[in-house]
C-alpha cells in the first residue's frame, strides 16, 4: 500500500518525523491549520511566522501540539522583534527554521531551548557559513522557489552543498512539486525536501480561494523574480534577494521600471493594498514558483504528502529496473 | 563491474547509444576529438556547430565515423548558412540538433535525410510548439546551464516538458556534472541528460589549458549570465538569451553598464580579442555553468562516461533501500 509507504533518511530521523517533507514557512499561507495538517501527515509543518506579528503567531501556534512542528522566521526581521523567537521557543517546536540573515543573534538561544536550528541558504559560501554557525539541518533554496530567494538553481546547488556540509543534512527547496521531484533531490544527496508552491494549493492552505484557482491555471514560463512588490509594499528587503511570483499587471508595469515607480509610489502602494484585500491577483502578488506546471488540483495536505511519497517510491522503482549490469 | 552497468531509456533506444548521456555541443570546445570519445564511451558525442564554418565543421566531421553522433548548430545562426546542413548531413549523423531559434526551415531536410531532429528548449511554450514541428528528442535546458539560454531552470522545467510533450523522449540539460545529477534528472521522468561544463574539463575537450584550470577552481556562486560578452563580440544574439559564464573582470566592468561599454566598444573588442588569444580569462569568458562546484578532475571522456552510469546507479541503489514499505 503506498499509504504504509515511507522514505527514511537522516532527517526523518533528526526531526523524528516519518517522510522528509518540509513545509515551507510563507508568509500568511503555512497557518497553524496547514502546518498542523502537514505534521499530522508525517512531515514537517513548519509555521510561517514571516515578518513577525505576536498575536498572529501566538493563536496559530495553538494549532500545533502533540507532533513535530517548527516555526519559520525572516532572520532579518526577527531581529526587529527578538521577543518572537522566545515565544515560538515557548511552544515547544522542533525546529525554529532562519532564513534571509545573519543567524548569529539567534544560535544560542535556540540551543539552549534544546531546539533543532534550519537554515536556508542560497549559495554555498552561506552554506558554510551556517554549517560554521551550528546549523542542525542547511535548507538549499534554488532560484525557481516562489517567493523571496536568489539566483543559484536547486539542481547544481544541493550536491554542492551536500558535499561542503557534509554529514550535515541538506534539504532541496525551489520547484519541486511531485514524487518524481522529491525522488531527484533524493538522489542529488538530499535528506529531504521543503516544498512551498505546492502545499499553497491545499485544502489548508491560508491562501486566497481566487490565488489557488490561479496557482491552478497557472504557467511556469510566467514567473518572475523582482522588487516590485517589495517596493511597493515598503518591504525593505535586503540585497540579493528577490520576490519571485506570477507576473501581472503589477510586474508588467513596473519591473525594470524603479525610478518611475518611485514617482507615483503612494499611488500605485494604496492600489495594490485596495488589490489585495480585494483578492484581484491582476495587481496582488500571486507568489509562486517555477513547479507551478505540476500542480492541477487542491488535495488536503495529508492527501498531498501520501501522494508524493507514493509517487517518488513508484519512480525509484520504475528506474531501479532500468540499470542493466549484464 | 561498474565498467559493465548501463542506463536503458527510450532515448538509448532511438539513439541506437549505450548511455543516456549527450554532450553538449559547445561551440569551440565539443570538436571532432571529443565528440568521437564520448560516442566511444557509448554517449552521443554531438559536434558543436557553433556559428557556422564550413573548413572547421569538415575537418572535425572527419574525426566521426562507426558510432552514433550528431552535429548541433545556433539555429539563427545556421539560417544564415543553410548550406551548412547539407555538409552536416553528409556524414551521416544520427542526429542534427538545433538550438535556439525557429527550426522551420530545417525540419524537412533532416527528415528526408532519415536523421533524427533533437530540439532545444528553454520554456514549456517553446517544448509544445517544437513537438509540433516534428522534434524527435526534447532537450529542456535550464537557467543553470553555462553558455547560452534563458530564465527557467532544470528542476521544475524537465517533468512539466515530460508531461506536455508525451511520449517524446526528454533530455535534461543544465546544472549536472556527476552521477547524482544523471540519477536526478531520471527521477524527473528525463530519458537522459546533456552535459556542458563537465566535458568542457576532460582531457579531449577543446579548451584552453587555463581555462580547464580554472574551471577546476571554479565556485558555482560565482556565475553570471550575462549578454557583455556578446556584445563585445558582436554576435546578434535575440532575445532572451544571453550567456552563463564565470564572472571575471570583463563581466565586472560591463555587466548592467551597457551604454557606458557601447561608448568605449571597439577598444574593449580589441582587448577582449588579445585576452582570448593570449588565454587571458581574466578577460576571456570562462563559459561555465553552475555545475562547475562538482567538477575536480579532468579524467579522460570515456571514464567520466562510466563514471557518471556507476554514479547513478549506486545512488539510484543506494535509495531504493531506504523506501520502507512494512
Amino acid at each position: 500500500m503506498p499509504g504504509e509507504t515511507s522514505i527514511q533518511t537522516s532527517l526523518t530521523q533528526l526531526l523524528d518525523i516519518k517522510h522528509p517533507i518540509l513545509l515551507a514557512p510563507m508568509a500568511g499561507i503555512a497557518d497553524g491549520e496547514l502546518a498542523a495538517a502537514v505534521s499530522a501527515a508525517g512531515g514537517l509543518g513548519i509555521l510561517g511566522g514571516g515578518y513577525g506579528d505576536r498575536d498572529w503567531l501566538e493563536a496559530e501556534l495553538a494549532h500545533l501540539s502533540g507532533k513535530p512542528f517548527a516555526i519559520g522566521f525572516i532572520t532579518w526581521s526577527l531581529a526587529n522583534q527578538p521577543a518572537l523567537l522566545d515565544v515560538a521557543l515557548a511552544a515547544g517546536p522542533h525546529a525554529i527554521m532562519l532564513s534571509f540573515g545573519d543567524l548569529a543573534p539567534f544560535v544560542e538561544k535556540i540551543k539552549a531551548a534544546d531546539c533543532l536550528l534550519i537554515a536556508q541558504v542560497q549559495t554555498l559560501a552561506q552554506a558554510r557559513q551556517v554549517a560554521d554557525q551550528g546549523a542542525d539541518v542547511i535548507v538549499a533554496q534554488g532560484t525557481e522557489a516562489g517567493g523571496h530567494g536568489a539566483s543559484r538553481a536547486t539542481l547544481p546547488l544541493v550536491p554542492a552543498l551536500v558535499d561542503a556540509v557534509d554529514p550535515l543534512p541538506v534539504v532541496a527547496a525551489g520547484g519541486i512539486s511531485d514524487g518524481r521531484g522529491l525522488a531527484a533531490a533524493l538522489m542529488l544527496g538530499a535528506a529531504g525536501v521543503l516544498m512551498g508552491s505546492r502545499f499553497y494549493v491545499t485544502e489548508e492552505s491560508g491562501a486566497h480561494p481566487v490565488a489557488k484557482a490561479a496557482a491552478l491555471a497557472a504557467d511556469g514560463d510566467r514567473t518572475l523574480r523582482s522588487s516590485v512588490f517589495d517596493e511597493l509594499r515598503g518591504l525593505d528587503w535586503p540585497q540579493p534577494y528577490t520576490l519571485r511570483s506570477l507576473r501581472n499587471d503589477m510586474t508588467e508595469n513596473w519591473h525594470g521600471n524603479r525610478e518611475a515607480l518611485e514617482a507615483v509610489l503612494p499611488a500605485e502602494r494604496a492600489r495594490l493594498q485596495a488589490a489585495i484585500e480585494a483578492g484581484d491577483f491582476r495587481l496582488a502578488p500571486l507568489i509562486l514558483g517555477e513547479g507551478v506546471d505540476l500542480i492541477t488540483d487542491s488535495p488536503p495536505a495529508g492527501v498531498l504528502v501520501e501522494r508524493l511519497v507514493a509517487g517518488a517510491r513508484a519512480q525509484l522503482e520504475r528506474h531501479a529496473g532500468r540499470v542493466a549490469s549484464p
